[in-house]
Formats: C-alpha cells, sequence, structure tokens
C-alpha cells in the first residue's frame, strides 16, 4: 500500500487537474477559444526559462521563478478567474483566494503545503526579484495573446490604450527591456485598431 | 527597437502557443474533452515539482527536470500527437519529430536553440537520471487521468491491462515507488471495470 505521504502528493496532482477546466477571458492565438488558468501557467514556465536573461535584477533563482509559475493560479480553481479590468468582482478577490489557499494547500502533506502557500504569497506580493520577474511574465503574456489575435479581449470589453498601459507598466519592475518591447507592442495594437486610442 | 535575439525569442514563445491545440487521447479529470499537450506538460511539471522525491536517483537536477517538462512536446505542433497503442503510427514517429524539432527550435538564438534540443534528446533518450524520472511522469500523468475518468481512453481503444502493464513498467526505472502505486491503480481499475483484464 501506498504511504499516506504520496497518496496525498497523488491526490493534490489530481485536483489540481480542474485547472483545466477554469477558462481565463485571454483567447488564444488564433481567437478560436479562451485559454485556460493550465495552459496559461505552462506558457509562462516556458517564457520563465526563455525569458530570464530580462530578470531586472540578475542571477534570479529560475526554479523558484517556474515553480511560481506552474502554481501561482491554482487557487483559481475554487476562487475562479477575476477578470483584471472588471472592480467589482476585485473587491472580494483576496478573501476568496485566501480561502481557496486554505483548502487546496492543506490537501498536501505539512511541509509542501508550506513551500507553494508560500510560493503563492511570494508571488502576489511581488516584494522579491523573482516574484517581481513571474509577475512581469504574467503581465506580458496576456498583451502577446491579443495581440496575436487581434485585439480579442480588448474589443470585446471596450478597452483602451490607457487601461493596458496602466494595467502592465509595472512590467518595468521585474523586466524593464520587456516592457519597452511591450510597450511597442501596444503602440503597434492601436495602430492597427485591436485596441482603441 | 527590440534586439534581433528578443524578437527571435518572441516569436518562439509566440509560435509555442500552438501547442495548447495539438489535442492527446487522454481526456481530462472529468471525461469531459481531451487533454491538449500545453496543459499536458503544465500537469507533468507540477508532477515533477511535488513527486522529485520519488526519482529512483537521489539529488537530480529538478529545474531540469521541469524544463524537460515543459518543452517535451513542444515538436508535436509540427509532428502531432501520436497515439502510444498505434503501431502504423508509431513506424514514422522518430522522423516526424526529428523535423519538427529542427524547425521549431531553430526559431530560437542559437544557444537556446541548442538548450532546447539537448534537453528534447535527452528526454527521448532515457539515460540520465532526469530523463527517466520525467518520461516516468509522462507514463503516471495519463494512468491518473485514465482512472480518474473511469477508463476513458482504455475503453474508447479496448485497451487491455497487460498492454497498459507493458507501456508503463518502465516508470519504474525512473521512480520505483511511483510504479508500486500506479500497479495499485492499474489493478484497481481492472476490478472497477475500467480496464479490461
Amino acid at each position: 500500500m501506498a504511504g499516506e505521504r504520496l497518496k496525498k502528493q497523488i491526490e493534490f496532482i489530481c485536483e489540481a487537474d480542474k485547472l483545466k477546466n477554469i477558462f481565463r477571458q485571454s483567447k488564444i492565438h488564433d481567437g478560436s477559444r479562451r485559454e485556460n488558468d493550465a495552459e496559461h501557467s505552462w506558457h509562462l514556465a516556458l517564457m520563465a526559462f526563455i525569458l530570464s536573461e530580462y530578470s531586472k535584477e540578475p542571477d534570479i533563482d529560475l526554479l523558484k521563478v517556474m515553480k511560481m509559475c506552474i502554481i501561482h493560479d491554482i487557487i483559481e480553481i475554487d476562487a475562479g478567474d477575476t477578470f483584471c479590468y472588471d472592480p467589482q468582482a476585485n473587491l472580494d478577490k483576496k478573501e476568496r483566494e485566501e480561502k481557496a489557499a486554505d483548502r487546496l494547500f492543506s490537501i498536501l502533506p505539512e511541509d509542501q503545503a508550506k513551500e507553494l502557500r508560500s510560493l503563492w504569497e511570494e508571488f502576489d506580493a511581488m516584494q522579491t526579484p523573482e516574484s517581481r520577474f513571474a509577475a512581469a511574465l504574467d503581465r506580458v503574456q496576456p498583451v502577446l495573446l491579443n495581440y496575436l489575435n487581434k485585439g480579442g479581449t480588448w474589443q470585446e470589453h471596450g478597452i483602451k490604450k490607457e487601461q493596458v498601459i496602466n494595467r502592465n507598466k509595472h512590467i518595468k519592475d521585474g523586466a524593464p527591456e520587456l516592457w519597452d518591447f511591450i510597450s511597442q507592442i501596444i503602440e503597434d495594437a492601436v495602430n492597427k485598431k485591436y485596441l482603441h486610442p
């Protein structure tokens, strides 16, 4: 019989599969459907791997960044995805997410529950080089998708350039060169009428 | 203007988004739809993080394992998913995948193209502790999904217990305790009639 520890770990891994059913506002590159949190998290981890040289602070712990990317949205299994441009839904976001973290991470053995909780809190607080870089990627990715699918979510919700800039400008705290690049993408999106001026 | 290097990296990250449209045979936990390669890769990276203590060889390089999990299926953007129980489709699998690797990894700057190609080849060859562990996870995951969704792919294709054992027994080369666990799952799946004896 498998030990209690392994059983808990497998239970968490099975529960985590539900992240594949949590859909975000962003659509994938071809605009054919919304992106789910699991594939979004994969994309961030890939970006962390490929783009780590652009972290504002050098010599970051890439393993920690990739772990953060993989687990940062797991709490949305219970808390759901909160659309970033919806002020009403953002009012009780913190409370919903804390409750979700309590339930979900506690499925794991205690040491791992602590590690994942702590990584998630670190990601959210953006007070360390790793979390600022991971948070920057979490902003870069949907801008790239919206650009690829010709302004999908921006068009759908009548989002304006200024809102996109305000939402994403903290990319520069984690990865200044990526912010320069994304600023150009936003400008180009306006020129191509993917985004309202 | 963004440098040539960053442009190549972003192009690769955008191209990689197509992995979200490559669907596997396995269905997700609730059986509602097939799993795509991007979310599958996310699930493996999460498993690597949570289950690294079960690697047959201790002190593996977890960052390397997670990188492998994230990139191991990217070549399927061109080569497609090859169903493991389809001998015909497996005949030219190697050739299709090599060609895909040539195109896809070469989008990246040369140093990263080399790193990803080398990680993918290492994963495929299963000659290192990290690749044997990652390959074990790549087998464990679909068995868990098939068990969760009450035998989805097994039922659909009339797969028998012996085929599942033959396909998955090399899990023990990378993670013997996980193979013990998966053997019990397979036994239980037969008892519950999810899998033909």
